[in-house]
């Protein structure tokens, strides 16, 4: 591609809305143009790497004996009310049409891929099958940020697999999880597969990972150890803390007055302790599922330096939510906020106490009074009442669970999820197949998704620096940019041959023939970030008739003659 | 592909609301599945085809310069708002998001494009430009119907370019035009490229063709004549009558009584002459976009064997709308309606006579009262005061404008639009550029368009026959519909070896490995209509060691040694 006849601008101001490295780089380097609040047009350059990464998703699923289909952007409504799913979705854009029905955007399709498969499989001998789509979705946010990150509207690859039995269910997650472990690698990312939450989606039991690009900006927090092979999500993940010496001789409580002092920090740096030995109390109120079952308020007892799992309190619970209590709530329960203690509680308060503490050491607590706290509170010996339970977030420092290895906090940006869904939808619909023995079941489901356009932001916020993105190979909008400096007909015409013969070697090339200086054509091939860059300057190639090479990622330059050029280029692209 | 691990199922049944042969053989090929009203998910033998299309497309538009780049589905309202379109457009979904925005599912890009373009161009040396899209449009239609050829979510390429001048407007065009005929040809398509109304899009000097794929079924009415390269919408159509003899020696009028005949055919069998002989009298009432200037009625004289082009007389009088007059508004006028003339009007009524009628012919028209008509009406003698004007519709039989040859009728389906749009969207968005002299304008837009879904169901229309679909080679969703109906062990390894050289050959083959008989096979193997069918029978080829090709489109058939198997097919499908 000729850039004098390119529809291709580069800006030098990053848009006021952009506050990561992928949306400012994207829009300065005219991948993307804002069409409206989280509405982003893909320019020629951009929509390049978003069909380069579609291709590989979809060479590598077609392998896998996975069979591509193309559902509607917009569905109908009965379709999710056949699910029950219609009142639930909440950031779903629902609206009627001109005929007054029902419709949607989708934001994804078990619906419709379980309408499609009902009208085609009759029997397990039908069974398994792997569908997907890559598809338009749309997801209502109010506030949409981050470009194409958390865009409303996204380009997704949403899989759908169907099986007989768990065996078999089984036997197909870990089919496309390794599909997409190389799809990963084949996109040029470091990234980590993590155990991920169930949700509401499933039962506990059912599998579901999510596949987490590793990026400083990464949304979420992910606890690892290589060494181990172990990698969660923070809120699903399972380690121990370290090992800590608590003071077990249960020495007699002491009252001591801490005017004004409601924190941890602030209680234990006065009583120059560390944190660890004082206890974090949280009341929550937990609501439940069941209508027969009443909401409960909990006092939760945490070693001061841990932080609260939700979803483990949750999970333990089976509770439907959990919240904190609001101050006049604690008011009523008759608790000093910030001096509380577990001990003299008015109501029948139940006491969770984390498994990180030991019931025999010796704590510092809230005193149940406004500016005092208790020093010397042994939970076995001072506690009414009360359960131990896992309740702490993992974090750094933390061991895995056989203690053998410590593990480290990292950021990720989720890319991809898989998830075993069960019969959930299909016993909803009432869909069936005839197994083995001739008996009708609902067939069990998977599903897997692939942020496409997501994906493409994750590899610019772990592959950019301070001057532009580093695209890795296979999905860069191109191989080379080549900066033509030439200003004599003679060199200029040496420009048009050098094109030529790179594009004759199989390379996408970009030729920058725009009349303009090195420092500006240098600046722009830094920004869009091919992997390398070939230099005609009248100099260089006067002096010594030698071209110049620079791979964008490692800033390496090279000066070539115009006949080892091709080798070179082929020598460094094995490299990247 | 082998059918056994295929997601296909064929129907017997034809769909009740399916009453067109595309939508009868998509459904029951198992191309597309229903989702809902005017909303179909595309299978994958459907989408294989889908995709083949939109490459030959992607292609040929890429070769002649143009750059994809690809658009929101929903786009914000005030975009639509700038150019003045968000009232005006009817068929459009337009609904609030959570955040309270107008925002709609675009059905076309202008806005969109230009927006895009402004961000990008500020000088004439950056044109001409070319930017196309291939994505998913909706089009909300009360009552859709016909399957993909008159969907309400669809596929559609729109292009869109951009010239400094109206030379370089046309240039863009005609560049465009030559890569729309080479598209079609590749689909393998019989079409004819005709000129289409401009309507309210620009000013009636813009350019603007359709192209049309002939099939029985198709929506439109073309007037041709190959001889003479010509080819016209019915609408647009610019013939004349074939010589008619008139008698022109003006005789005397003569009343008679036509009892209860109202119709053109009924006097004229009555009376025992020509339909034209007698003069069409229609009474039509005219409004317009200009506040100041009143509607008005009007009384239309045409050839008793003629049709009023509503078009060419909204034309000639400028008007926004016209529509026939209503029975009460007839009666207002003192008309009696069935035995109308041209004499005698009570009211100021304008009166447009034909060109095609002989002013000094003699008619039978009207009497202006119930069950009597005139003869010898000759309107340059009886008409007070009346303007000639081209009013009829251009019908098979007329002559082409030079009068040298005789057109004929054939029925088309719109499958590309091709239009000069000006300036149009450039002015109402405040759009401009420098020119040569450093002088603001605003650039000239081109648009383009063509129904990707819409031209797959165009193909069935023209490519079909009482078993299935016949498609276009390069279009099919594969090549070869390999049937194995062998039983033994032998010739069940010699079906996979079949299916492995064919495969190596670069055919793109169907193996249908199926438990089930010849018949069975066979009839899957015509309604899918893959251009060649290779059959591995017991009998064939227990006796002679042959197989059977048959060709879809002409059915000829063929026994072949296994040996000469893809030279044959290579051959075969040369001529297809």
């Amino acid at each position: 591609m000729r850039l004098s006849k390119a529809f291709w601008q580069t800006f030098k101001e990053t848009p006021a809305d952009a506050v990561i490295p992928s949306h400012q780089l994207m829009m300065r380097a005219g991948l993307i143009h804002k069409s409206g609040a989280g509405l982003y047009n893909y320019l020629p350059f951009g929509l390049k790497t978003i069909k380069k990464v579609e291709n590989i998703v979809r060479e590598e699923l077609d392998r896998a004996g996975c069979h591509e289909l193309l559902m509607t952007v917009v569905t109908p409504g009965e379709l999710w009310r056949e699910s029950g799913r219609w009142d639930k979705m909440t950031e779903m854009l629902k609206f009627k049409d001109k005929g007054g029905r029902d419709v949607c955007i989708s934001p994804t399709n078990e619906e419709a891929i379980s309408d499609i498969f009902r009208k085609t499989v009759k029997s397990y001998k039908q069974l398994p099958i792997n569908l997907y789509q890559i598809n338009t979705k749309f997801r209502d946010e109010i506030r949409p940020r981050f470009g194409l990150m958390r865009g409303r509207e996204f380009i997704m690859k949403d899989a759908y697999t169907f099986h007989i039995d768990s065996a078999c269910l089984d036997e197909g997650y870990e089919n496309l999880k390794s599909a997409y472990s190389r799809i990963f690698k084949r996109l040029g990312l470091n990234f980590f597969i993590v155990e991920a939450d169930a949700g509401a989606m499933a039962d506990s039991s059912a599998k579901t990972h999510e596949f987490q690009v590793i990026a400083d900006n990464g949304e979420d927090l992910l606890i690892y150890n290589q060494e181990a092979n172990y990698a969660s999500n923070q809120e699903k993940a399972k380690t121990k803390r370290a090992n800590i010496d608590f003071d077990t001789s249960k020495p007699a409580q002491e009252e001591v007055a801490t005017p004004n002092m409601s924190t941890i920090e602030d209680v234990c740096s006065f009583l120059k302790v560390p944190q660890h030995t004082s206890i974090k109390s949280l009341v929550y109120y937990a609501s439940y599922h069941e209508e027969d079952k009443d909401g409960e308020f909990l006092l939760l007892q945490l070693l001061g330096d841990d932080e609260l799992n939700e979803l483990k309190l949750t999970n333990y619970l089976g509770a439907a939510e959990v919240r904190p209590a609001a101050d006049d709530e604690l008011k009523d329960l008759g608790l000093v906020k910030g001096f509380i203690g577990a001990f003299n509680l008015k109501n029948d308060l139940k006491v969770l106490v984390d498994t990180a503490i030991d019931m025999d050491g010796a704590f510092t607590v809230g005193a149940q009074k406004e500016d005092f706290h208790i020093k010397n509170f042994v939970p076995s010996r001072d506690i009414k009442e009360c359960e131990q339970v896992d309740l702490r977030l993992a974090k750094k420092g933390d061991l895995t669970e056989d203690g053998k290895h410590v593990v480290d906090e990292i950021r990720g940006i989720e890319v991809g999820h898989i998830f075993q869904l069960g019969d959930m939808y299909t016993k909803a619909m009432g869909i069936t197949v005839l197994d083995q023995n001739g008996k009708t079941i609902s067939p069990l489901m998977g599903c897997y998704g692939i942020g496409i356009t997501r994906t493409v932001a994750a590899v610019i916020e772990q592959l950019h620096d301070e001057k532009g993105i580093i695209w890795p190979k296979n999905i860069a909008p191109a191989d080379i940019y080549f900066a033509s400096i030439a200003k004599s007909d003679e060199l200029k015409a040496l420009a048009e041959d050098i094109y030529k013969e790179l594009q004759d070697s199989g390379f996408d090339v970009v030729f920058d023939d725009r009349k303009a200086g090195p420092g500006f054509k240098f600046k722009d091939s830094d920004l869009l970030g091919l992997p390398i860059r070939v230099v005609l300057g009248e100099k260089t190639y006067g002096e010594n008739q030698e071209l110049e090479i620079v791979v964008r990622k490692t800033g390496e330059s090279f000066k070539i003659k115009k006949d080892e050029l091709v080798s070179k280029i082929k020598e460094l692209m094995e490299t990247l």
